[in-house]
């Protein structure tokens, strides 16, 4: 089987290739990338030389391709990928979102949203027959991986209302330079929330939420949408996601109770790991776990979530791995065994 | 008027003897610690060496103390210190809760619970005339500094459950040595949530809350006690706190309404400002700063206030030292007046 | 006296502003800045914020003018700032070669040569009565000022081939940005050598230990010229530049008898401390010190100096203070008696 | 083939973990350590969770077992382990230095030096076929791995005397709590030099640099002994060495030579690269590689060399698997292929 990446030059088109560099039955066969285009890969990124491969304009065929471009320019492109690769994975978010009027909302017009209702939203977790019967995947975004992954279990058991804190490293703003969000001197030693506003992330998580609420308690609509409160902070590491999220349970569940669901619901799931005391980002560092842990605070009521994940990884370029793998039939950890790198 | 620091080996200790090197009216004259005691200051703190000054074992007489003693400790020499030292300000603990019991069940056992009547909570935006006249004040900890901060101004105008997602850097660990919260390659590039079963920075924010809750009712008791869920950070930088703040507004306030709160509330205060766009730790850095941003969430009712200070200024020894400047009379600003280090 | 600081936006130009905020004699009048004019300095540095001061297009008469201007763009507008200001300071690098030639191979070309006759290098351990009397200083870069009071004292003692191993924080390198050099990213959890093929500092570095060889030889020239060999690396923190300087001695000097040199030669300088131990960058954060400490190594010959300083200080904006101290007749400590920010 | 880890808890210990996790032909079956025995791996390092071993207190038979223990008790009980396993490779420095004299002047007496004659130091570049033919392998020290590979293929044309001066990260200080050098507020935001009175790598740095400059100028003694000036220097991150390294030419060589030397002496070496640019540490994280970049100034007959290297891949784990590789005859890379996680 052969990939290709589009649009390598980012952090995660970078980290899809360091990744499939070491898969078992796939082999990255090309990339691209547009201001580098003809450049040895190795130039942009000396750690993927080992790799030898060089950017490309364009792609030809290949089996499965993932394209890493920004939302807008990932829309405009795919309907052509599919026709070039059986298999299209789509880091970005133009096709997250089943609802057009939400897209654009958020990201503008959209370039090709025909193909929206065939588009599966890749969270293996919540949607793995689907993903395994798809030819067009939406990767999840990385706070909504950690978000979705930490309340998806309870979802159903809490009050309509629901808070998440989540604290980001700084590459999940990207390669492109933005003096208040990577510049070295402004983000070492500061936390700062942004998107206060509204950050796009949060329809995402909403859109997952609302279903899994709808499904587990087998009826549409029960009269009260959820509302989620998102925050995402900036803190000064490089990767890493903690997601904190707060809900209210409706009615009584005790603390083991509540594990009990955690751990049934992601039983199956060789990524996602229920852990018995509050995890730490640079516990999962380089390898394509979600650590989960959940706690009822009994004096309140309040069911407390930490949720942790690599953003680059299990928030992109592992989970689309483990989508790919979905796709074509292969075991679902291929090329993702590797332990975190700790310390 | 003379000064001395009990126990300044500890970083709160450190920055209050840095701090007051510079102070215009009061002079650092005497430090003590206990297990560095007669070596000079500046062995243990290079960067303090320009003051001269070796460590004691005992304090003899000054006007005024601070004890940056750990709790239990600074109870055991508070009335001593009362003796030899007009004016009193404890870092620890050991009297910013009113309630004994409440202090016995997070502390232990109290070694000098008749101070703690006269004993005043030393955050100087709620309650300076009472410092004006206190002869022992308790300094504020770091985290409640910044959350209780955050939220007076809106307490009573919220539904009873508010939620504080906190984050500090790790010097608000100490500087006693921690696997967990302060060994660089376990804290560095991590994010993890601790004192998730209850910390003891939490009785210490709902008291001053419920205070300031029961105070702008104008009635003691309102029913329903307020809830707080108090969950705190450890992030990978030396300084700073960032507290972000949930609440539920109890009836339709607009953003510009609660603007004009927060500003009215915090008119005459020199260090806590009310800012227009959400603010960053580093902006407090090595200042007596705190910064306060809140946020109407129209969609669902929430208040939302990021809340930022530095937890070793404005969270210790620079809030001691403007209720040093109340108790004594001189400008509140008195040798607080630097801008914060950026970047 | 008025002061005035032409281009705040970078971060030399405001950490002038911080520091002139807090000065006793001189006060910030004016600030310039070409992109940001109009906007309050406040919005571009919130921690300037408490200035009150707008951001001009041009600069009016003050008493002592600050250039922060990139070099060129400085040495274009040094004329007209010498007719508004009585005293000019220039951050840039355009006055500190005093050979034409040597400027134009590292700079290209010099658009005021003629004023480099009377500008004077401002490094005042070595140059203070020439600076007390200039109208024009030209301020140190901030490699130089490590490195050469880590060498002046003992640079008549030892064989003519130096080189200075220098480590420096990422705000060196500005704050425009920069992919390689202040993307957090990329410079988090990093370390490299760059400008190996020759930096800018080291023709400064080389003129100035020549000047002080020279000096202390009492003949103008003994032979073989200085070759300093400088090798710059960039290191993970923001402020901060560690010197490790190797030298061999040209006859032998017990570490006692080094020790009395470097201890003589500074023995009247407020901001250069001859350590005992080893010294740390951060024990020089936000302050105006250097930190020196020489090794005889007994085995080899070899001459290992460490010497330290905060780059945006000393390296900096501090050292343009001094500078302005020593034109105007103040003293020399004024606005620089703050102590160093630990941790 | 089975392993085991003798002290699994220090940072060496658990990078053997991680590496051996994904070992296509070896199985990492028993772990050992002294304070944790009893507890499950994931307790102590939840990363390695996945693995589902308990720690032991004794190791029982294994094929190859790498001891992670401190120098003196490696010593102690390497004896031993050599009955229970065919290979044993030491992590500690107890069998690196050849002259049992100069390993009592720096770590004091020897457990067992009557092993010293036969163990074999095991950088594979330099000794590859010793290392095939040896049961007891010393592996190197992380300075000398970066050091010597950064010299040894210039070090025969090259004056006596060498400098190298190293940056290193935190983890190189172990997990064991220090003050000065792993306490996160010391630590971060500072670079400090250290070990200047002589650090316990020299030796072994001057050792393997005097024996390959002797092997390739074919004769023991040439008169001038190497003297090798080492000094190291904390940098604020968890993980990477990079050696500065500087030497004069004996005789002149253009950049062109010097660089076919070097491509030609790592020619068959999968893990030591020579790249055309300098390299930066962040390349290198977590893989096995040494980046080597030798540059020759020809103003001053300087030859630099930048050598940088993963301090617990290259500089301990990694290398140790390589060892254990060649030991027992498999694919030297098997094992040790993953590419450098970046960013």
């Amino acid at each position: 089987m052969k990939a290709g990446i589009v649009n390598v030059t980012g952090y995660a088109g970078a980290e899809l290739a360091r990744l499939l560099a070491c898969h078992p039955e796939v082999r990255l066969t090309q990339v691209t990338g547009r201001s580098a285009a003809g450049k040895p890969l190795g130039q942009v990124f000396p750690h993927l030389a080992p790799l030898g491969l060089a950017i490309q304009e364009d792609l030809d065929e290949v089996d499965v391709c993932f394209t890493a471009l920004p939302h807008h320019a990932s829309a405009e492109l795919v309907p052509e990928l599919l026709r070039r690769a059986r298999w299209v994975i789509d880091i970005s978010a133009d096709y997250r979102l089943h609802d057009l009027a939400t897209y654009e909302r958020w990201y503008g017009h959209h370039p090709s949203p025909s193909l929206l209702p065939e588009a599966v939203y890749g969270l293996p977790e919540l949607h793995w027959p689907a993903i395994a019967r798809a030819r067009l995947v939406a990767n999840p975004g990385c706070y909504p991986t950690a978000s979705i992954l930490g309340l998806a279990p309870i979802i159903d058991a809490v009050e309509p209302q629901v808070i998440v804190d989540a604290k980001s490293g700084v590459s999940g703003a990207g390669r492109t330079m933005k003096l208040e969000v990577n510049h070295y001197c402004e983000v070492n030693e500061n936390v700062q929330a942004y998107g206060l506003q509204g950050h796009r992330h949060q329809p995402e998580i909403a859109q997952e939420l609302q279903e899994a609420r709808n499904r587990a308690r087998e009826h549409a609509a029960d009269g009260v949408p959820l509302q989620v409160t998102f925050v995402p902070h900036l803190v000064p590491m490089t990767r890493g996601i903690l997601a904190t999220c707060y809900a209210r349970l409706a009615q009584p569940l005790a603390q083991h109770q509540v594990m009990e669901r955690y751990r049934a619901f992601y039983a199956d799931q060789p990524f996602t790991r229920v852990v018995d005391a509050p995890p730490a980002t640079k516990q999962t560092l380089g390898s394509n776990l979600c650590l989960v842990y959940p706690l009822v605070q009994e004096a309140t009521g309040q069911v407390i979530v930490i949720s942790c994940i690599d953003n680059l990884v299990k928030g992109a370029a592992g989970q689309a791995i483990h989508n790919m793998n979905l796709m074509l039939g292969l075991r679902p950890t291929a090329g993702l065994e590797g332990l975190a790198v700790y310390p």
